[in-house]
């Protein structure tokens, strides 16, 4: 409904005619970085200032690609009406080396052409003004068009790349762990459960869509457990949700878990070594494809916080592991799981659930191996690192208690 | 509850006493890609098989990290009760060039160790058997250790990496679009509808947990709208969902997408142009990292289909682009998006919209750009490169109508 655009516009596209100049098109971030100057060059993005003099018009662009913005140099007769704060343009000029110590390049304009303007009256964002994070986080469609939460998305969609990488290079296959789960096991009280949309149906056939009762899943522990009796070492990356009655600065009910799991390990040792190394090489890829990025916060958000190194371990010796972190608490949890049968089993039983976990009790009797693993919560990692003091700034979309917008 | 173990064993193990011996723990492809020969070596797996003979034991063993498996040459006194198909092992013993054509190393094992023994007359999966993939998908939590779930499953994982750096390579930022959301504006008779499992509570006092009815999500299509309007390029790879009441081997209550949107984008070339790199660069990633998991599928699963360039593209002519691939249907689907506001207000309003969805048409009053974006169905990707028949064999945990197994 949403998608398709009228019949003869879009033919008109699809014609791809021809454009009469072919300028080569550079992000922001390639034309900052670019080794020379180039004439014929096009950049696209949105304004985020507009200085006008006498002789020159300034403008600088930013299209998202980086914190820094691109200046543009015009000639006065340029400027025009819709030519505002956060109006869409595209720009067409010779790449010039920038006078200014604090920029390499420059873009010299030849056209600007406003390819979609900005209401600035009733736009929330201002011009060169510091919005608070709390201001910004009223808007949740337009706040990824303010300076800090653009260089947080930024670092977010790196530091997930990062992981990953460290996974995949470490030899650990990648799971996708299910989102619904008919396992109620865990803190059940805090659990999500599913049904159709057509509930009325449901009830009045006291059926439900997948027969049994489904959850959102808290977790993919068990689920990483059947895959590490295959592939030894394993992980997931994924959402995980907490029905937690709050609005508080650390929890959201929509969050995610970054989760490994390794057979044939004896120590917890084993696994605080993995729980280490996922965390140095993550944050040093952060650090060094990110700098600016990350000087943002280190400037802004967390002046007396030292980022790194900080870290508490507190082992107490039932073979689980908790890393604590100062002002936001567990950051990482791991432990060694129980791979004896007659153990589990009568656990279980003691508790009543050893039918509905008999496919649990199987990973035990057929090769089972001694195994553990870890957990560590990926917005509470980038709380740590960038200093940010509230979790809904770190996660595009927010939801927690009362609020699901968008 | 079902994490630590008791506390003498723990204690011994945090203890990490050193081994009587340290070699060299290598992983099953480690040890059959290995340069040269070695001494002392440890190699921890499950048994795929046992050939005693009357002066020399065979074993094979495998531990997820490939395909293949090593072969263990051992003394038949090494032999023992427990040592049979499925019980895991530990392998100590000398690295040496194999006589044999087809594999380059072999294990001369000193000692055998079985960790883990495994109960043969209950286990579902036998010894040089090719289960079919109907026979093995009754076992959920089993089924991994079976040959051809091992290779979708190492495919699944490479894929997974493939497209994430494809996009981080061509500087896209990653966004992780929510799961929950309150649009229910797509296709509203197959949402999955979210309650906490309170629901007593919540219907005495009327209320819902998020103060609004809320879903699980169809698409990140809108939320990437908004995040294009500040990144240019943006993707996201995650489950999406659909209450459809069936069980044919084409559909999947929870499956996931790749979707991505681009900005300043006013032609249908430039998405299709993306679609295709984004198809060939996973594919050729994928044959390269995992060779012989793929053609363990093109051996036994699809004979008689050609991959890649067998693709057939719909172009409608409204601006919106379908992939549609033989036996599996729609892979890809694409289109520009409506990004002029008086246009989009007025068709939101038809239908009564225009009020819940006044912050999509925000989008358009800030800047608005031309923009387009597709979304790929992963599970149907998987299905045709590898020509497997059913979706529920390519993912690990299929949910569908009736079934939530694990």
């Amino acid at each position: 409904m949403l998608r398709a655009r009228g019949g003869w516009r879009a033919l008109r596209r699809c014609a791809s005619l021809p454009r009469a100049r072919r300028a080569v098109r550079l992000r922001v971030r390639e034309a900052l970085g670019a080794p020379e100057p180039a004439d014929e060059v096009q950049v696209q993005g949105w304004v985020r200032s507009v200085r006008s003099q006498k002789e020159v018009l300034f403008l600088h662009i930013n299209d998202g690609s980086s914190l820094e913005n691109l200046q543009v140099v015009a000639d006065p007769s340029l400027e025009n009406r819709d030519l505002t704060f956060g109006s869409a343009v595209e720009v067409q000029g010779k790449l010039v080396k920038s006078p200014h110590k604090m920029q390499n390049m420059e873009l010299k304009a030849e056209t600007i052409r406003v390819v979609g303007p900005c209401d600035i009256w009733s736009f929330p964002l201002k011009m060169k003004k510091r919005h608070p994070l709390e201001y910004v986080r009223q808007f949740p469609h337009l706040r990824c068009r303010n300076n800090t939460l653009g260089s947080l998305l930024r670092i977010r969609s790196e530091a997930t790349a990062a992981i990953h990488s460290f996974f995949q290079d470490n030899g650990y296959v990648h799971i996708h762990t299910p989102i619904i789960t008919s396992n109620d096991c865990e803190g059940a009280g805090d659990l999500f459960q599913i049904e159709t949309s057509n509930k009325a149906r449901e009830s009045a056939e006291k059926t439900h869509f997948f027969n049994v009762p489904a959850f959102l899943t808290v977790s993919g522990q068990l689920h990483l457990e059947v895959m590490s009796g295959a592939f030894t070492h394993v992980f997931t990356f994924g959402p995980t949700f907490r029905a937690e009655n709050s609005q508080s600065r650390r929890h959201l009910a929509e969050f995610y878990m970054v989760e490994a799991e390794l057979s044939f390990t004896e120590s917890l040792q084993d696994i605080m070594q993995v729980m280490e190394d996922l965390f140095k090489t993550a944050t040093s890829t952060v650090l060094s494809k990110c700098p600016r990025d990350v000087e943002l916060f280190h400037k802004y958000m967390a002046p007396a916080q030292k980022v790194i190194n900080v870290t508490e371990k507190s082992c107490n010796c039932v073979a689980a592991v908790d890393l604590l972190v100062p002002g936001i608490g567990e950051l990482c949890g791991g432990s060694l799981r129980e791979e004896r049968l007659p153990f589990l089993k009568s656990r279980l039983q003691r508790l009543g659930l050893a039918d509905a976990y008999q496919w649990y009790l199987d990973l035990r009797k057929f090769g089972s191996v001694p195994h553990g693993g870890f957990g560590m919560g990926f917005e509470r990692y980038l709380q740590y690192i960038l200093g940010v003091d509230n979790i809904k700034d770190v996660i595009p979309f927010p939801r927690f208690s009362h609020s699901c917008l968008l």
